[in-house]
């Protein structure tokens, strides 16, 4: 462990980079559109500016910053976001409630810790303090990576519930180019997952390194299409209980769900509200903004089955011979199927900077897993309960926080991520 | 009716006044002060803005100006608040998830309909359409009034929220005088209640002016004070049932309430959240922020009740020889006992400009009443299934606003209003 | 106050008839039927014949009965409805959860409470104490009668739920003679309300007796039948917000009521649930089942109103010249409206005996109302903050229970007891 | 498969034991303990005896009785669980509304139900029909065994939630053994897992057979004692944070759990309910009646963790040399620890008869999984979107029903199945 943290000024300048990329993801936002939640799940943008930069302060800074003075000790109980080991924090579905600190504040925020972090960086440090701090330095940008995906989940969330057609981007709709639909085989073993977390950064979640069997089974190149999900829309999909779960059923009954999140149906057509304001649906796209449940029953009618994480994690290895280039700093913000991708049959498509991808495993720690000692040990250990785990990544996902083995979680119910669908099935 | 609408000049004067006034409470908010909306009965501050001028573009505008082009179409469905005839309106609870229209916008739509306001009346009107408008300006302005009040009211809670001490203003606060309580008789009989509705403006629901018999009574020249009010916390008001309604104590038992809205101990000390920030308790200032079941809870400890609408009526116009002159144009938001107040023993004090008093009445239609026709109906009379009745006026009630036979209407669990305890007895 | 309580065993024979009524009314019961509560506001029958025994135990044996030693000590805390000064009781809602006591044990419990009460009777008493205790037992034999007719509105409920056609009665269904509707005239001016409570019993709600103004109207001789209420649906009654109060629509939305209580459509026929089991709507039949909302709101469509509690005592005194005979022990438990009622054009038919009529006056104590010391001021007084009255009677009020000064009192949106409308309008 | 289908008359001696054994269980109750439903989650008495019925009714007699009219159509609404294609059913947190059909009606409704399953299997049946109807019928005697556990389960939830002490069992609470607690190895590898379906039954879910590979690991011989679960209560576990799933610490705030289900503090002394009535907690006895959430907290307290339910079917099948004969049948209706478990330290303790055991596994298909055809694919397969399996079986499961592959599955949150904990730790 430990090469990569040997230049200080290559990680101030990650650093900078990724702080200002956060900024530069709401600078068309007007003040008003930092201070709304318009659901529970989603966070004011103003707040995810705000958390970021409190978790900097409070694992690196108020640790290792000689006399280092918050900007302001009332913040912690704002911007704390679960981790109960640093105390009393704000409820999450009431971060709406809060007009201050106002967006002027939280940007002085951003300076005042900034200019700490150089202060630190560019000061003295003996070898075990470099590296405890780039070590958290590196978790700190990891983690605003992953806001930087949040901001554009919650910023979609927030301008589709105002019944004003608000658009985040004001470019043309990117569309998409049609794509066939082929099954890849994948060998059946005895293979290794996950990662050692030493060499290069991974999550806790991902480690330790070890083996799982699985069964040979084939698995699509593509992900599933617009078109072909409203196949199953118009299949009566929705009303036939046989494709649910039980709790996917009565979920869909009693929230009257017909198709997926941000649809809607005008004269006949259907329609989609995207970062680029209203949209006729795209066919060739691939669907997106099921929740897992949604995912499961198009499987369960399509006669085919969700991967489990292992699958996929051996089948990105051993199939993904070249990746998708749609990440997040492309600023193409739909799961846009580009030509690029269909020049070689034996691949999967859309791997990375498509969607996320729903897998049959629910979120548990790896076999010989130990949590982070202290609050950091809440970052991922806590939900290690049995959430749904995607795989992959999107196009709202920074292209350095790609990884095969990353694993994200979300319940099963869920569907404001940029989420979507990859069939399997098995060899007969 | 109709001679107060003879001099056009002077409405169109009245009705920017208003305007501006609006705009002047205001002033103070930053942007995201605004947008909030912390609890489903508060409305955001630009929700009001922009409410307001859709009621005198809706009822006024789009019906006598000639060639009127609304503002924005889609602004209809944001700023009805609960007119059923007048097409869907978005949810009241949910007002806070809307970024846009942004402030900027809402106040240029004030503009807009000022300027369109002003091109009507400026232009010429026959009489009969003059009559018409000049009554549904003042119903307008009226209206505009009371959502001055409740902005106050919204602007509070939504400071009060947050965990940081947010003050609205930034003078010092007004302290109180100390006053002595007696009780005042009042001479039963048949009176009069209610108004005519033709001489001067009243709302619907004051009349028809109508007969009640009352029994001779005695009612308090004074509120009751957060002095008096504590002496019912430490005696164990809130955890003894036999103060309570059956409701009521269902309530603050599931609502774990134990002191008045917006109280709070620290140290043994009691304090209040202020429009002026955090406050120690003035013991001589009148309680506020109760509920009607608070007010009926402590009436009961005191061994006195809480007066009808109509003895309050009556006894309004017999003894108020004078009244209190803490209007909202004062800006001394608080509940706040000045001297003058004690000049003359034979009168109520606070009657108007100090708190709303707490009716033992339900919200009922008065004999005769006859609802007006259209949306307009819906102003008051589909509230007339009885809620409680509050009468007064208040610190932040508009000077011209004031009226003793107005009623004001909550229910009995609401205390985010500025509402008091004015208690009164039977003769025995 | 008291004549009426010089004779011992007149009492202790009202006793015993209201004892053995109330289990003549469970008669035909299967166990079963007495354990379930298929909604929080109904109970259980066993918790009827339970609490009833309960009110005689606590409010007289334990207090005057030497030596009297308690059924089971365990049985206070289920059979306490709501009296907080006598302790803690078990929810309102859960009393469906407890399958003991059994039926067998609660039947010994009325034998031992009787044995007791007997022995008290037949003991020495002193005056006051005979006083004292015979007033109690008076209480306490109409508050069982209240239980009677609660306990018919439970039973149908519990069958009703129930997907079979279970019927109470096995009899057929009494039909209903038309009858044409006739407005009759009240004076105006100032009257006499409620009761001295001194001469008869009657509950603490109806005293004092007191003055109050009414202005002349009219009132309609009849009920509103089925076949009028069917016009209001037929004519998109439930779909039109401009007949309902706010939170009124708001229910019926949320609640999709599209008619009354028990009634449902079949191949387009209207039918309702009865204690007979489901019969065809009787349109001759007045309306029943119906909510204050639902009656206001039918009293609008019609473009009339329905009377205060002042008005219809004043006119029940006026007009009613004869009173039907529909009471509880008749066993004719439907609103029938018989031949006889029709014999003069000047009375209100069905005053008492069909069905409780919604007033428009929320339920406040009257003037100078004193509630009684102890647990018995909990009887009604602590309710008094604004539920709807309804006045007269019903097809389930016991004979003796009648009175034209009595008060019942339910919340706005109920409708599972005997309650209908009559309509009155204002002199034009 | 199918060599256990060619002899019928044994097969219809375990129908006729497996349906008397049912009634056995229930033969001291009273009827109103039939009928209650004092939590969603549970269901009366008389329901299972339906359902279990109704089971054989609509997959057997249904399909293969030649003029066989069922018993009452109507029960078929009530007495479907959760099969969707079979039509709808009653809502299953409503079955405690239903007082009919009577205990007496559904005892009919078996008898007549038993007397058709004998003429069916005693009449003449080719090959086929033979085969398809015995297949059948081992499902649904498994399913009554299901119910038989499920009826003691609810049995003591009902009589725990009332306030009586009441007792299924007059016999002696029986008394646990202490027992030594040591950590046994596993050996590493690939493993076979689940059944092949055809020799002897087993559920769906228990099928493929397929490999996993595990890592070596360590278990512990005997199930957590109540002893070492007040230990974690007194080290303040349930006020503590780190122990705890982040959905875990909301469900325990918000439900104020302090205990294990049935567990309350008197004067300083633990007790619980249990179905001999309220006893002093045991500390030799395996702690019971927690959740997956508690479960997990302890394992996380002792620095210890739950095994997969991979690791505990390798284990029980590598490690038992003998199992306990606590089941069902004994009629020892707690998780007693008696002498016989000790006699060899190298096995597990308690394995089968004891207390289901909490895995750290949600419960999924198995790779290759294929739900049956038609309505009994509703069995298993549309709950496996990750519920947490139990593992083992306990002292309500039928001798019978004990197998090392069985899979329960429960929510995290549930607690009143008789579940335990069983630790594992990882090799170092």
């Amino acid at each position: 462990m430990g090469q990569r943290f040997d230049n200080i000024s290559t990680w101030l300048n990650t650093y900078e980079c990724t702080r200002s990329t956060t900024e530069w993801i709401c600078e068309g936002l007007e003040i008003e559109d930092y201070v709304v939640q318009s659901h529970p799940d989603v966070s004011p943008a103003k707040w995810h500016l705000g958390h970021t930069t409190w978790f900097f302060e409070q694992f690196i800074l108020v640790k290792f910053l000689k006399n280092y003075k918050c900007f302001n000790e009332q913040l912690h109980l704002i911007f704390n976001s679960y981790y109960k080991s640093m105390g009393n924090h704000w409820i999450q579905g009431d971060r709406g409630q809060l007009s201050r600190p106002t967006v002027s504040e939280i940007k002085h925020y951003r300076q005042y810790v900034n200019a700490s972090i150089n202060e630190l960086l560019t000061g003295y440090l003996d070898e075990k303090a470099r590296m405890e701090i780039l070590s958290l330095l590196e978790l700190g940008i990891n983690h605003e990576q992953q806001h930087q995906e949040l901001l554009l989940m919650d910023i979609k969330y927030n301008f589709a519930v105002n019944p004003f057609n608000v658009s985040y981007l004001t470019e043309n709709y990117p569309s998409s180019y049609p794509c066939s639909a082929s099954y890849l085989s994948v060998k059946g073993g005895l293979y290794q997952i996950g990662q050692s977390g030493i060499d290069r950064f991974c999550y806790d979640n991902e480690t330790p390194r070890h083996k799982v069997h699985i069964d040979s089974f084939q698995i699509r190149n593509s992900l599933v299409t617009n078109g072909e999900y409203l196949e199953f829309i118009k299949d009566n999909g929705y009303n036939c209980p046989d494709y649910w779960y039980s709790d996917a059923w009565a979920l869909i009954q009693s929230q009257c769900w017909q198709a997926p999140l941000y649809w809607f149906e005008k004269e006949g057509h259907w329609f989609y509200k995207t970062l680029y304001g209203e949209q006729a649906v795209d066919l060739n796209e691939p669907v997106s903004h099921i929740s897992f449940y949604e995912a499961a029953a198009f499987a369960k009618w399509a006669k085919k089955r969700l991967p489990t994480e292992f699958e996929w994690e051996v089948a990105s290895q051993e199939l993904a011979l070249s990746v998708s280039n749609n990440f997040m700093e492309k600023r193409k913000f739909a799961p846009v199927l580009s030509q690029i991708d269909f020049t070689n049959d034996n691949h999967l498509i859309s791997l990375h900077g498509g969607l996320w991808e729903w897998m049959q495993s629910s979120y548990h720690a790896y076999p010989g897993y130990v949590a982070p000692e202290g609050a950091l040990g809440e970052y991922n250990s806590k939900f290690m309960n049995g959430p749904m785990v995607l795989r992959g990544g999107c196009y709202a996902t920074p292209e350095q926080h790609y990884r095969s083995t990353y694993r994200n979680f979300f319940n099963a119910d869920k569907r404001w991520m940029f989420s979507g669908i990859r069939l399997c099935k098995d060899n007969t």
